[in-house]
C-alpha cells in the first residue's frame, strides 16, 4: 500500500513536471544512494532530473541521515536493523574519533577501525536491502530505464546486475580510486599519487617507492572492505561473483572532479568530469549573516567550517581553534555546535548553520578554513576564497595535498597544529597575494566550461535511459584475462621463440663448426699423433 | 608590402566580422596547416573563429593545393623550391601508385615510398619556412596569442617552441597514434589496435602478436618520418631537439574522432574528441543532382567518390568497378575525372565532383563507396548510409575496419577484389538490413552529443589564447624519465631490498645453525674421533 502510495506520489509529481516544461521524457530513473555528504551532489542531479520530467525512485533505508522526502522524487523505503539512536551514535563516534591522537604505527588500523564504524552499518543496510523480499519484487516490476548509484559501497553495482539495468555512477574516486582500479584504467604509479599518501604529482624517490608500494596495499583495502559484498552478490544472484567485472559493467562514470582540482592522469572515454555542481551563484545573504559581514568592516569575513559530519571537537582543542582565531582582525564565522570555548574571542561567531556558498561568494570573504571534502574544496574555488584545511579522513588530506601544491591554501594537522600554526596559517593565506591570486586562477580555468558541469552530469544520465546503455564507450580491456591485458603471454612466447631462434643457432653453429674444424681437428690430432 | 596587404585584409575582415557578430574577442592566431584533404577539417574551425571576431594568420605554401583565399583569414605565404606542376606531378603520381599491384614482403615498403612522394614534398616545405627569415621575422613580431597546426608533421610544433606560443593540435591519429605514443598515453597493445595492422580491439592470439611487434616497429617508422625535422629543429632553435618533448608540450589535442568510430581506450585530459566536425545538415540538391535522385525511382541512389588525393584509376580497375555498378538496379553517382569506361552502365553517372553530404542525407541514398577517409566515414555515420570501403592508404584500411567491426559496411581490397566483389558487397549492404540499423544506430549515438563537435573546438582554441595554455592538464608524467615513468628505479630497488632481505636472513639462518649445530657436529665428530 505504502508502495503504491509512493509511486502514485512519484507518478503525480512527474506529471506535473512535465506539463510545467512541456515535455514528457517518460524515462524511468531508479537511485542508489549514499547516506551522507555523497547525497549531495547526487541529490543535485536528481532534482534536475525530475524538472526534465523522468520519474525518480530513491531506495531509502528507513533509517537515514539526508534522505530526505522530496517533490522531486519517490521514496521506496527498505527496512533496517538499526534504529536512529544507534545511526546518530555511530556517526557521533565516527566525527569524535578524528580528533583521537594516533601514533604512526597504528594509523593506519585506527582511521580503518573508525571508518568502519559507519561503513559497517552501509553493509548491514545494504544486506537489509538485498534480502528485502517486498522492494526486490518492487524493483522487479519498475520497468526502470536505468540506474544511478554511487558506488563507494556495491549495494547499487550489484542492484544493477540484479535488474538487468544499465547504469550510471556518480563518484570522487574514493575509496581507492577504484574507477581506475576495477576497470583497468592505467595508474602509473610514476606519477598518479595513491589516496592516504599525500603525495602530489611529482614525487622524490623514496615517495615514488611508497606509492608503489601503496598500490599493493590498495588490494588489500578493496578486499577487506567489499569481499563481504561478493557473498551477498552471490546470494542474490545466485553465482559467483567478480566485483571489479561488476564495476566494468557500468555504462558512464560522473566523476565529481576536474584537472583544476585533481591531478592530470590517464582517463577512459566513459568517464566525465563534472566536478563543480554544487557550485552555485551565490544568493543574497539573510539579516543575519549580511548583519556579521556589514559590521566585519575592511578586514572582511573568515568561513569556518568542518562539514556536517563533526559536529564536536575535543575542548582543549577547541580552545587553541578559538585562540587562533581571535588573533586575525577578520570577523570569524564558525558553524560550531559544540560546547561554546571559554576563550573564544569577540570577533568569532559560533552559528549553528552558515550558508556557506553565499558567505564564500561575497566579496569580504577573506579565508575559509575547512575539513577539504571536495564539495567545500569546489565552493572555494569556485568562489576564489584561500583555504585553511584542516583535513580529518577519507580523501580530505589528499584533497589538501591537491590545493596545496597549487599554491591555493595552506594544510594543517588538526591533531598536531597549535593555536600559532593556525594564526600564522590563516594570516599566510589572506596576507600573502600569491594564495589569493592562485585560486582565482584556478576560479577562472574552472569556470570557464563549454557546459555547465550539472548539465552534462544531466546529460549522461539522460543519454543512459535513452539509449540503454552506452556499451560503444566500454573499452574491450574489460574481455581479456590479466596475462593477456599485460601482454604476458605474447610476452611469453615472443621470448620462447627467441630462446629457440637462438638454441637451434648455437646447435647450427656448433654443428657447422664440427663440420669445418672437426674433422681437421681430427685430422690434426691424428698428425700429431703420428709425429710422436 | 604583400605581408601589410595581407595583414590589413585580415584586420580589415576581423573589424568586419566583429561589428557583425557584437563582439570583438581580440585573440590573435597563427595556423599552421597540412596541405590536402586534412585542411578541410581545420578550415571550418578557422572560420567560426573568425565569425567570432579572432584575427587569423594562416601561413601557406606559396605552391598548395587547396589553402586558397579567404575572407576569414589572412595568409602569410612562403616560398617553396617547388612549382605547381611538380605538386601536382607529385599527387597524381601518389594517388595512381596506390592501384599498384605489391606484393606481401615489399607491401610495407611500397607503401612507405609511395608515401614518401607527398610526405618529402611537405620536409621541402617546412625546411623553406624555417630558413625564410622575412617569413621568421614577420611571425616574431606578429604577437600571436597561440598556435593552431595539424601535427601529422612537425613544422608548426617546431614553430610554436620558436615563438614560445601555447599550441593546439588537430588530428587525426595518423602516423603512428603519436598523439599517444609521443605524449605516453597508456596504448595496451593486447586491446589498442596499431595503425596497418586492420585488427579490431577484439584480437586474435596471433593478432595480439602482431599487434605487439607493430607497437616496436612503429618507433622505427617514427624515427624515419621525423629523424629529418629535429635536424631542422635543432637550426631554427640553435640547440639539440627531442620532438617527442616538443609534441609534449601541447596544450590541448583536438582529436578529429570520438568513440562511435574510434575503438575505446585510455585517453588524457587534454585530449577533446571533435569527430563528425565536417558533417553539416544536408542542403537542398541543386537541380542537376536532384533530377538524378528523383529519376532513380524507388530503389534510390548509391553515391561513389575516392576523395580529392585520387583522381584517375587504371582503365581495366574502373571497368570492373562499372561492370559492377551496372549489375545494382540503384543509379550509382560516381565522382570520378578519369577516362570513362567504355562499359559503363546507363544507370551510372560520372561527375567531376558532387555535393557528397548532401547526397547522401537524401532520404533515397542507400550507400556510398568511399575509400574509408576519416571526413567521409563521418559523413556517413551522420548520415545513417551503410558504406562499402575501398581503403587505398593511410588510415583508410583501419578506418574501414573499425566500421565493419560494427557491422556498419563492408570492406574490399580494391587491388584484388572482382567486379563481382564489388557487385555482391552493394547488394549486402543495400539489402541486409543490418547494415542499415548498425549506422543508424551509430548515428544516433554520434548525433547524441551536449555539445556540436565544432563548438567544442572552437571552445578549446578559445580557451587556451584567453588563457595563455591549458597547463593544468599537462600530466606529470612527461616531467620523467623513461625508467622512472616505468618505475623501473622503484622495482630495481625494491629488488634489490628483498634479495639482501634474503641474503641477510639466509647468512642469519646458516650462522644460527652452525652456533646451535656446528659445535655438536664437531663434538659428535671430535667423540668419534675420540671412539676411533
Amino acid at each position: 500500500m505504502a508502495c503504491l502510495l509512493w509511486a502514485f506520489r512519484g507518478l503525480s509529481a512527474a506529471v506535473f513536471l512535465s506539463a510545467l516544461w512541456g515535455a514528457v521524457a517518460g524515462d524511468k530513473l531508479l537511485v542508489v544512494p549514499q547516506d551522507g555528504s555523497h547525497w549531495l551532489s547526487m541529490k543535485d542531479i536528481i532534482e534536475r532530473l525530475s524538472e526534465k520530467g523522468h520519474e525518480i525512485v530513491v531506495l531509502v533505508p528507513e533509517i537515514n541521515l539526508l534522505l530526505t522526502e522530496s517533490r522531486h522524487y519517490t521514496r521506496k523505503i527498505y527496512p533496517v536493523p538499526y534504529d536512529q539512536a544507534e545511526l546518530e551514535n555511530r556517526y557521533r563516534s565516527f566525527g569524535k574519533n578524528h580528533f583521537s591522537q594516533r601514533w604512526l604505527l597504528n594509523a593506519a588500523q585506527t582511521e580503518y577501525r573508525n571508518n568502519m564504524i559507519v561503513v559497517g552499518m552501509y553493509y548491514l543496510t545494504c544486506q537489509s536491502l538485498l534480502r528485502d523480499a517486498d522492494t526486490l519484487s518492487f524493483l522487479r516490476a519498475g520497468k526502470f530505464d536505468a540506474l544511478f548509484t554511487d558506488p563507494a559501497l556495491p549495494c547499487g553495482v550489484i542492484l544493477a546486475e540484479y535488474l538487468g539495468l544499465p547504469s550510471v555512477y556518480l563518484f570522487r574516486g574514493f575509496p581507492c580510486a577504484l574507477e581506475h582500479t576495477f576497470t583497468r584504467t592505467p595508474s602509473p604509479s610514476s606519477y598518479v599519487p595513491r589516496y592516504y599518501t599525500r603525495f602530489s604529482d611529482h614525487m622524490t624517490f623514496p615517495q615514488r617507492v611508497a606509492n608503489f608500494l601503496a598500490r599493493i596495499l590498495e588490494n588489500i583495502v578493496l578486499d577487506l572492505l567489499y569481499s563481504k559484498y561478493e557473498d551477498l552478490a552471490r546470494d542474490l544472484l545466485g553465482t559467483q561473483v567478480d566485483l571489479p567485472a561488476l564495476y566494468r559493467k557500468a555504462d558512464i562514470w560522473l566523476m565529481r572532479y576536474d584537472f583544476v582540482f585533481e591531478f592530470p592522469r590517464p582517463v577512459m572515454p566513459n568517464m566525465v568530469f563534472i566536478g563543480g555542481t554544487s557550485c552555485k551563484k551565490a544568493s543574497v545573504l539573510s539579516q543575519e549573516f549580511e548583519a556579521y559581514v556589514n559590521a566585519s568592516g575592511e578586514h572582511g569575513i573568515v568561513v569556518f567550517s568542518l562539514g556536517s559530519m563533526v559536529s564536536e571537537i575535543p575542548e582543549h582543542k577547541a580552545m587553541e581553534i578559538a585562540d587562533a582565531l581571535g588573533k586575525i582582525p577578520q570577523t570569524v564565522l564558525w558553524r560550531y555546535t559544540g560546547t561554546v570555548p571559554p576563550n573564544l574571542a569577540k570577533n568569532t561567531k559560533l552559528v549553528k548553520w552558515l550558508p556557506q556558498n553565499d558567505l564564500l561568494g561575497h566579496p569580504k570573504a577573506r579565508a575559509f578554513i575547512t575539513h577539504s571534502g571536495s564539495h567545500g574544496i569546489y565552493e572555494g574555488i569556485c568562489n576564489g576564497v584561500p583555504l585553511v584545511m584542516l583535513p580529518l579522513f577519507g580523501d580530505q588530506m589528499d584533497n589538501a595535498k591537491r590545493m596545496e601544491t597549487r599554491g591555493a591554501g595552506v594544510t594543517l594537522n588538526v591533531l598536531e597544529m597549535t593555536s600559532k600554526d593556525l594564526e600564522n596559517a590563516l594570516k599566510t593565506v589572506i596576507n600573502d597575494k600569491s594564495y589569493k591570486e592562485n585560486i582565482m586562477r584556478l576560479s577562472s580555468l574552472h569556470k570557464d566550461r563549454p557546459i555547465e558541469p550539472l548539465d552534462l552530469a544531466v546529460f549522461w544520465v539522460e543519454f543512459v535511459m535513452r539509449h540503454k546503455g552506452a556499451p560503444h564507450l566500454r573499452p574491450a580491456a574489460h574481455d581479456l584475462t590479466w596475462y593477456q591485458y599485460h601482454s604476458l603471454d605474447v610476452i611469453g612466447f615472443l621470448l620462447a621463440v627467441i630462446l629457440a631462434v637462438i638454441f637451434i643457432a648455437l646447435k647450427c653453429c656448433v654443428f657447422a663448426y664440427r663440420k669445418c674444424f672437426g674433422k681437421k681437428g681430427r685430422v690434426k690430432k691424428s698428425h700429431k699423433s703420428k709425429a710422436h
